[in-house]
């Protein structure tokens, strides 16, 4: 018999709902709070700077299903079902009796799952009369996702670039132009945050933390312009679970059930969007499970690959802080490394971040979930396996997850267990090629956490 | 009722044979002639620089259908079917009656089409106890895809890259080096073909009839190791029918029929790959095809989109020519602009070529198809609507197709017919987004044809 190697769903089969997890964790996420009041902040709070939709689903604690507009479900069309692979080539070049599989979320025509969110983020901003948007992009991955889906909805778009990211992937703004974006580098003089990071440090290489402060503040000093965000925010998690409800259905094609998901970690997006809709089944108390149906289900082991020079999730502190560099944001209550934590230098700019969202450092205090750091050599030893063997050269930062599913799976060819796990490929890496050349040439190097 | 925009062949629909066009063409191609001897070439002959079954398909003018080794139907596995996609949103930004439809092959792995020849070649040579592989590649889409098979089989491989194109798209050669090939700019003093060529002119930019004389250099004076070719070949066209054939089945899934098929041309395989399972129903005379089958289908208008600047089938003329620089292959008859044509440093380094695959130049002579000639600038204007309306950043190559589609769909908003145009996505631009970034800021040129 023909071993089957990819899953896709046909288009009547494409999920019509997000599932919103915050509406059935049995200890919900704590509120964002006001900087100023220190009051917790409501959805017209947060509407200043964001759609009204967007910040309506960031608070909800009730709905667990909210529809997709058929607007973005036909623009999801133009790239999902993305396929779900099962990774034969890795598995044998691993010697491991685990069968791996990974959501393939590279074939989005931006390059990585990013899309999810930034098509209903700007058709909510069209549909309520929004004309300009304004984000922050690390490598670029989010940005270039914007700038189409802004393009696509008739928008304006403006994407601050972190600085250091913008000089290691030069092309990834060329495709923001290209889209029609302005892309400005991350500390700029173009915003009073910028230059109040600039006179500080003159050599600040950017990072997250800075580029979403200089957003922030065109967004509130333009007229009719949002700020949109490309991870982190419960909104965004919400609109990546697409991943985890196609994955859902198209394991059960394979026939197959995970007992561990594996998705890299930045702010979390592409992490809950995998987990989330898994993660729905035992989120009930032993007891409560017993009495349902989800008794039968495996119990899987979440684990959120991070970089070890940014582990937040494994040496971080669970505390309200800022999202962003200069304190513009709400306070938000997450595990983190403080907002004025400096990243090093890694190719993975995505995971350049000092705070995890809101859902997941719950999710995660509450044990449903854990984390594991990864240096940034082996995360490319991992790519390039990957790259060898299935043939897709994968992001940076997506060689976390892989770097973490190959430990995993050689520790079932310890056992000998066959374990079944899916990780997320939440991008290619092609536009980060002057990383896999530094590390072919053997110059990258890991960098040790250097915080508090 | 919603539209469907993607079509896509589960994996038990995947075509088991090529299509071999020579068995039922007409009148045959002529003959390659041995430079020397200046007799016919027998496989036996050609198997000194390729692999024996490559040899032996290239001079087939028997079997119409070829099976597909199940090991090459694995692979393809990995990213076919590719989707067969209905523009809409190009088809309304020209706001043209037309029905616009695309193969999208961008979304193989390796960006390109090519991977569909490379993995068949890299197989036979595994087969027959080959143990290195070469290769000329121009723009690199053909040099990352064979690099990628050659992993994929164990096989070790060495790329020589038009410099021109390896100055213009750095990370091309990267991705090469990731898969473990060894990459060299042509021409290179590494080979008497190169260094003749550099005294001639010590600035020449290289072109793909450089490259290919220092590859089959190589292949001739190393033991164990053959030449591969990634366009113009008969072989190579077979392998790439692949995707004329799931078109067809998508096509009918969509419940159309094309009347107009476009493909970009520089050697004219994945012209041919698209347009040749469709031309079979064609090739018959009059007289036959009105007492067949055949005669209920429409008559399909083919059409070859080359470069104004290299423009072998509007301008050239039909001789034996070699097909590289320093004369090393056998004597082809084909379209040429002369094997010592020096091609303008257009951006669609694939395109780059100075002759024509001599089963397209016998269909060319014989009236089943034709040549539209499109200047640069038109080609990335093309691209930029493709992209900000179908969210897919095309090849340089691939623009070329986008431009002849544009031409045709808008003759259709003149004349008001619903024609239905089919064109090849052959592959993404994201590895060439200088040549965007250079044409946004407005400093892309046209060239004029400089030939005799």
């Amino acid at each position: 018999m023909e071993k089957i190697k990819r899953f896709l769903l046909p288009e009547e089969e494409l999920p019509r709902q997000w599932y919103n997890i915050q509406a059935e964790m049995p200890n919900k996420p704590l509120p964002p709070i006001h900087p100023q009041t220190r009051q917790p902040m409501t959805a017209e709070d947060l509407s200043v700077i964001f759609a009204k939709e967007c910040a309506r689903q960031e608070l909800d604690q009730t709905h667990a299903w909210i529809d997709i507009p058929e607007e973005v479900r036909e623009r999801y069309k133009y790239y999902r079902s993305t396929p779900l692979v099962r990774a034969y080539a890795l598995e044998e070049a691993l010697g491991t009796p685990a069968h791996i599989y990974f959501k393939n979320e590279s074939v989005s025509p931006l390059g990585s799952h990013k899309l999810n969110s930034a098509l209903p983020q700007c058709y909510y901003c069209k549909q309520e009369g929004v004309t300009n948007v304004t984000t922050e992009t690390g490598a670029g991955q989010w940005g270039a996702a914007l700038s189409y889906a802004a393009k696509a909805y008739g928008l304006e778009c403006a994407v601050y670039q972190v600085k250091i990211s913008m000089q290691q992937k030069p092309y990834r703004s060329s495709i923001m132009r290209t889209f029609g974006a302005a892309v400005t580098g991350s500390p700029s003089m173009s915003t009073r945050a910028g230059k109040d990071i600039i006179t500080r440090d003159p050599n600040h290489p950017g990072s997250l933390g800075t580029a979403i402060s200089e957003a922030i503040e065109l967004a509130t000093t333009t007229p009719n312009c949002k700020y949109t965000l490309g991870s982190v925010l419960n909104h965004v998690s919400l609109h990546q679970t697409i991943i985890g409800l196609e994955a859902e259905k198209q394991m059960e094609m394979a026939g197959e059930y995970p007992d561990t998901i594996i998705a890299c970690f930045g702010g979390g997006s592409n992490f809950g969007g995998l987990a989330f809709p898994f993660m729905r089944h035992q989120l009930k108390s032993q007891e409560l499970r017993a009495e349902s149906q989800e008794a039968s289900r495996k119990v899987i082991d979440f684990i959120a690959a991070e970089p070890s020079s940014c582990p937040k999730l494994t040496k971080g502190k669970f505390e309200y802080d800022f999202g962003d560099a200069a304190g513009y944001t709400p306070l938000l209550p997450m595990y983190t490394l403080g907002h004025d934590f400096k990243p090093a230098n890694i190719h993975a700019g995505g995971l350049r971040y000092h705070g995890a969202g809101t859902i997941v450092s719950q999710l995660l205090k509450d044990g449903f979930m854990r984390g594991v750091d990864i240096p940034q050599t082996e995360s490319f030893r991992a790519g390039i396996l990957f790259a060898q063997t299935e043939s897709i050269i994968p992001a940076p930062e997506s060689c976390h997850a892989i770097a973490a599913t190959i430990r995993e799976a050689l520790k079932c060819k310890e056992t000998g267990e066959e374990k079944v796990i899916l990780f997320n490929l939440s991008g290619h890496g092609l536009i980060d090629m002057t990383a896999y050349e530094s590390f072919i040439n053997g110059d990258l190097v890991d960098f040790e956490y250097n915080g508090k």
